[in-house]
C-alpha cells in the first residue's frame, strides 16, 4: 500500500472537524482560522520504541498515551487543544496494528475534540511524533516565567504513580490486584488536566506538567522565573497504592522524581488560596499545597521531610 | 546529556525572532498571533534513514533538505513561512553530529525567515520531522481542487534531475564532471519556489508541488478536482544535464515519474498566460506549459509524446 493511501485510509476524518479548520487533512497543507482574540499555542513531542514505551506496546493504548502527552502541554498553557499533525514511522504496514492504532487515535481525539489535520506516514523503526495546537485567550498563556516570591505551589491529583507503574511492569516494585491496575494505568492513560489547565487562567503565576519528575520540572520554573523553590516531601499527594507501596518498603524518590505523571504543578499568589480551593471543588481534583516560592542564591529546589533536607537520587532512569 | 539541554542547546534561536511569536521555545508550548486578514498554513513531514536518505547522510546536507522539503509545502500553498517544530531522533548524542546539524539549520532557517518555536530530541534509529507554519491572506490558499476543464498546466523550472541524481548516486546512470554536480545537488538540496507560490495566489486555479513525481502528483490534482490531464511529454522542462542522459540512451522516466524535485505544478486559465510569462520573467524562473486540464471518464493523468500515448513505469522506487 503506497504511503498516500496509508495516510488518507488511517488518519482521514480522526476528530470533529472544526469550525476554524478552512482546510483539513489532503492538500499540501492544512489551514485553520485563529478567532480573533485568540492566539495559537503549538508543542511537539516524540515517543520512540524502547525510550518512551516497550517495543510489543499495544497500539491502542500507545495511540492513547501519544495523545495524551500532547494534550498535557496544552493543558499546562490552559490552552483548549484543537488541532494536531501526526507523523508516524512504522516497521510495517500491518494492518491490524494500524487499525487497532488508528480506531484508539479516533476515540481519544473525538472525546479531547482533537482534528488530526496532516501527517506523513514512513516505514522504519517505530517512532511516533505529534505536533498539537491549541486556542488561548490573548496574553493569557500559563508561562514556566511567572512565579513570584511568596507564592505557593501546588500540585494536582497526586505524583509516583506513573512510575511506580513501570518499576512494576520491570519487576523492580510489587503490588497486587487493584493497586497493580491502578499504576499501570497511570503509566499508560495518564489524564491530561486541560479543564483544569484552562480553569487556571488568570489565577496561577506559572505552571507546567509534570512529565520528568515532580522536582526536575519544578526545576524549570525556578530556571525561568529567576526564583528558588522549597518543598514539603511530607505534603506530596501520594495514591493508596503509593502509600501501600510505602507500607512495603518504598520511599518517596519515585514521587518526587519520577516522569510521566502529566498532573500539573502550579505557583499562584497566597491570597488565590480560596479561588483555588473552589476550583479543586468544582473540578472533583484535589489540588495540594506542597510547598512555596522563595528567592535564595541557588535558583534551584530544596526538598525537606520533617525538617530535614531530603536528599534525592542524582539521576532517576525513566521513560521520558 | 540530558534530553531538555541538547533541545536549549540545538534548537534555541534558530530563525529570526518573528514579531507575531508571543512565546518561543524552552516552555510547555510557543504562542504566535495570526495577524487579522491572515489564516494559517500547517504542514509535516518526515524524513527516515534509509527510505529519505543514505544512513551516513551529511547532517548539514540532512538539515537543508528536510527544510527545503517543508518550505516546498508552504510554496505550493502560496504561504510565507514563519514558524516550525523539529522533532529528531539520533542514534548517539554526537556533538558533533549535532553541531552540523545545527549549523546547517540555523544557515538555511535565517535565510528562509522560519523560526524554530518548538521540538524533542530522542536517542533512536535515526529520523526527523518537521510540522511547518505560514501565514496566508484568507481564503487564497492555492489548493489542489481548483482545476477546471480547459486550464493550462504548468511546471516551474525543470523535472527529473533529483531523480537522476539519486540514479548517478546508486551507480544506475552516470554522468561527468558539472553535470553530476547539477543533478546530486538537485536531489540533495531542492530549491523551495516560495517567491513563485506567492505570486500565484489568485493566478492559479490548482497547485502542488512535485515530491513523488510529476505525473503521480498531477493524478493528485485529477482526484481532488475531479478533472483529467493530458501531458504532452514533448515539452517537459528538462536540463540540460538530463539531455545528456537522453543522448546517452536514457529516456523521460525519470523526469516524468520520478520524485523528490520539488518544482511547483500548477493550473491556470488560459487568460493567464500573459500573466504568468510576467511572473517568470520577474522571478527569473521558467514555468513552462506542459498540457491542459479536460475531461474524460476516468479522472486521471494521460501522457503522450509526438501524439502517441507515453506508458510510464507501474511503479518506481525512489526516495520519497
Amino acid at each position: 500500500m503506497a504511503e498516500f493511501s496509508i495516510i488518507e485510509e488511517f488518519c482521514h476524518g480522526i476528530g470533529p472537524d472544526h469550525a476554524e479548520t478552512k482546510l483539513g487533512i489532503g492538500d499540501d497543507a492544512a489551514i485553520i482560522a485563529v478567532p480573533a482574540g485568540m492566539e495559537l499555542a503549538i508543542s511537539a513531542d516524540t515517543m520512540v520504541s524502547g525510550v518512551h514505551f516497550f517495543a510489543d506496546v499495544n497500539p491502542a493504548k500507545l495511540a492513547h498515551k501519544i495523545l495524551a502527552v500532547n494534550l498535557s502541554d496544552m493543558a499546562a498553557m490552559g490552552a483548549e487543544p484543537k488541532w494536531a499533525t501526526l507523523v508516524l514511522t512504522i516497521p510495517e504496514f500491518d494492518t491490524d496494528w494500524l487499525g487497532a492504532f488508528s480506531d484508539s487515535l479516533k476515540l481519544n481525539a473525538t472525546r479531547f475534540k482533537l482534528q488530526i489535520i496532516g501527517g506523513d506516514t514512513t516505514q522504519g523503526p517505530l517512532n511516533l511524533s505529534i505536533t498539537i495546537m491549541g486556542l488561548l485567550p490573548q496574553g493569557q498563556a500559563l508561562c514556566r516565567s511567572g512565579a513570584m516570591r511568596g507564592d505557593d505551589v501546588y500540585v494536582s491529583h497526586n505524583v509516583g504513580d506513573a512510575a511506580l507503574g513501570l518499576a512494576v511492569l520491570r519487576g523492580e516494585a510489587r503490588l497486587d490486584g487493584v493497586f497493580r491496575d491502578s499504576v499501570v494505568s497511570a503509566l499508560e492513560a495518564p489524564e491530561p488536566r486541560l479543564t483544569l489547565g484552562q480553569s487556571l487562567l488568570g489565577v496561577a503565576s506559572a505552571c507546567l506538567d509534570i512529565s520528568d519528575g515532580l522536582i526536575g520540572d519544578l526545576g524549570h520554573i525556578c530556571q525561568q522565573s529567576r526564583v528558588s523553590i522549597d518543598i514539603d516531601a511530607g505534603l506530596i499527594p501520594l495514591s493508596d497504592a503509593y502509600l501501600q507501596y510505602l507500607a512495603n518498603g518504598g520511599n518517596l524518590d519515585l514521587a518526587l522524581s519520577g516522569g510521566d505523571d502529566y498532573e500539573l504543578a502550579f505557583t499562584a499568589s497566597s491570597n488565590r488560596r480560596d479561588e483555588i480551593a473552589r476550583i479543586a471543588e468544582q473540578l472533583g481534583i484535589s489540588l495540594t499545597r506542597v510547598g512555596s516560592v522563595v528567592t535564595k542564591r541557588q535558583e534551584a529546589v530544596s526538598v525537606s521531610l520533617e525538617g530535614v533536607e531530603y536528599q534525592l537520587p542524582t539521576s532517576f532512569e525513566h521513560f521520558s
